[in-house]
């Protein structure tokens, strides 16, 4: 979808949306409703692409499981980068608003639908979810929910299944991660980083060359064998290093940085874009200039990587779960990763927790990179009394600020929170 | 270098070249000396860029190995598509003519410079050598030479080195073929295409879809699951049998091809263009044309790459020998496939062998299709009779030769010669 289609796309959501709403009945509406009622349940809500103020918590009718679903009562979810490229509707055929954002979550199976072999009520989970993820109660095909080993927590588990299985198949399946290769990863303090970082430990001499904020140098050193500040030239500071270049570069920066990343490739070295953070960056900048910017990408001449003998990779998790079904293979990996787990190779690393009503604080402190691994809902925590008043809002106007697109997020930005 | 660049040092080759004779002196000039002078050795010389008659047999100095060097007494040498490129000048950074082409030959150690551990005089060996294969005896680096297995014949190993070893990294390292994966590969009857096959069958499960011309599907339809002809279109036929395409396309067609190739890839698959017979396929064509194609291949958006979890690579294994210094990789994979054909696992196809002399007939059987596996020059080999007078010509009119730009190559094609 280009950007125009996309912000026309944006208009007529209004309309669809509330045409939706009547339509689908009781499971799609929002009520206020008193807590304890069993037939419902707290959720995030996002009621437009926009900044931080689209961004609340409020009771939804209970999800109950279709045939193949398994309903799960959620403990803890994760927080992406991607989930802010939600918020402001810079994806790729984005959903309509109003919607439960969040794609991996862990907890107890409550109920099953029919068809769904393999899970009892009782079991703890990690789950995959499309969107819905950021809720009390979760309702997803089994395809996608994997019995956890028993020592992992909620918050572990939350923390695992999006960053290890993408750091996982990019390393293994999409590059060919062996003995002595070296890897370049940006945001090495983040979730994926910590992911690969940990995984190339699990292989003999992987040198790993990463980039992260100076602060987080002393937290992070240790998993790392080369660190550079996210600010420097990092194709010198590796070139240094290792002139003849690197095996694996994962590139979560996107756009202008898909040359530098090819060009720091050794012969047979594979670059692999798998998210594009410069997307959020630049919070302030109006929604068009961002779209923009991800179509403009430069492209790659098929004969340069002939002639370089370069291998140039595109990876989406979510995509391969939802669009393209590999869930079968996506299993395959979420085992091998257990294993390792069990084994004690390799262990998530946990940021902070938050409650649900604190989702815009966990947001703005991605946003301004403060994490050092990763950032977990956790649904049974309480608000800190601070922001109690304003994040447990749970106002039906959220449906008229559709149409104000959220220039003016940065005026409401929180104050960073450790 | 761009088309015009090439045109460009086309018209300056001809001084240069006659200046490095002078300079280089004994070693590169040309001599027509009796037969049986011990100084001298066959060899097939290329005077300039152009169409068949740019070939001759000819009398050389001999070679004697510099330090690190290792001297072959040459028995057989593969025949490529790339040389038929080669000869027309159709490739980045063309060397300077006249020259010897070949890059892949087998033999019997001669001679040793200093400091070439390994090697022994009489040891049968496999050699890669940049440029001057085609001849009665070589001198390469001993990083390109490898001990045969003893029950390897010496035609075998010459149609072994460059094809196995390529379909084996393309497949292996560049791609991460694995139980149940699907393969396309074009020219299925080609020296690689046969390389392909053998190694896919090592996997289980494995499907090979691949395309020849139809005379050559009942010679090779036991090596390939899925057999089209090359003039159909490979992409409905390959979608009719697997709607969800294959994991592995490997391309020698180039251009037009790249986003047939990629549309075919299933999730996660990768997509290798290794070469680019389409180059010469119109071999009456100017050389303008030809060269214009080459740099016309349509480009590809990393992004398109995120969404759909696609992979795209080049692989050249010229480039990776000689201009990146990945010998030692590459003496790994020939140990591998060595301990393949000992098991009888890989079998190497020839198609047929031709004496020094009968290069251009062995060059227009490559360029007319007809071969099914790999073509070898026989350095003991006489000529057929027929052919001799033609063929053992070697006057050395040839370098006046170098303006013509062999716009007429189509005339003085020989006719097809089983």
């Amino acid at each position: 979808m280009k950007p125009t289609d996309m912000a026309k796309e944006g208009t007529e959501m209004t309309e669809e949306t509330e045409h939706m709403i009547e339509k689908n009945g009781a499971k799609e509406t929002e009520t206020v409703v008193s807590a304890g009622d069993a037939k419902e349940m707290r959720a995030v809500i996002l009621s437009g692409f926009g900044g931080l103020n689209k961004l609340r918590v409020t009771k939804k009718a209970m999800p109950e499981p279709q045939e193949g679903e398994v309903k799960i009562r959620v403990k803890a979810c994760g927080l992406n980068f991607l989930d802010l490229m939600v918020r402001q509707g810079n994806i790729d055929s984005p959903p309509k608003t109003p919607l439960v954002p969040g794609f991996e979550c862990s907890g107890i199976v409550e109920a099953m639908g029919e068809n769904t072999k393999g899970f009892e009520i009782g079991d703890r989970v990690m789950a995959f979810v499309n969107y819905n993820a950021w809720a009390e109660v979760v309702c997803t095909p089994l395809d996608y929910v994997y019995n956890m080993p028993d020592d992992m927590t909620f918050p572990e588990a939350a923390a695992f299944s999006m960053n290890f299985v993408a750091a996982y198949m990019m390393l293994f399946e999409v590059a060919n991660l062996r003995e002595g290769m070296s890897v370049l990863v940006h945001s090495a303090g983040g979730g994926v980083g910590q992911a690969v970082a940990q995984l190339c430990s699990t292989i003999p001499s992987v040198t790993v060359f990463g980039t992260a904020s100076s602060f987080k140098h002393e937290a992070i050193k240790d998993s790392v064998t080369h660190l550079f500040d996210r600010n420097i030239d990092y194709v010198q500071e590796v070139k240094k290093i290792s002139p003849e270049g690197v095996d694996i570069v994962l590139d979560c920066l996107s756009g202008e940085n898909t040359g530098k990343g090819l060009g720091l490739l050794r012969p047979l070295g594979t670059y692999i874009l798998y998210g594009s953070s410069n997307m959020v960056t630049g919070e302030t900048k109006s929604f068009f200039s961002l779209a923009k910017s991800w179509w403009q990408v430069e492209k790659v001449n098929p004969i340069k990587l002939y002639e370089e003998n370069k291998v140039i990779a595109g990876f989406s998790l979510l995509n391969l779960l939802f669009k393209q079904g590999r869930c079968g293979q996506v299993k395959t990996v979420v085992e091998k990763l257990f294993s390792l787990y069990n084994q004690k190779k390799i262990k998530p690393v946990v940021d902070s927790l938050w409650a649900l009503e604190e989702v815009k604080e966990a947001m703005q402190r991605i946003h301004d990179r403060g994490n050092i691994g990763k950032l977990i809902l956790d649904v049974e925590k309480s608000p800190t009394p601070l922001m109690a008043s304003d994040s447990t809002e749970t106002s039906e106007a959220g449906e008229e600020e559709e149409e104000h697109e959220g220039d003016n997020d940065n005026k409401e930005r929180m104050p960073f929170i450790q």
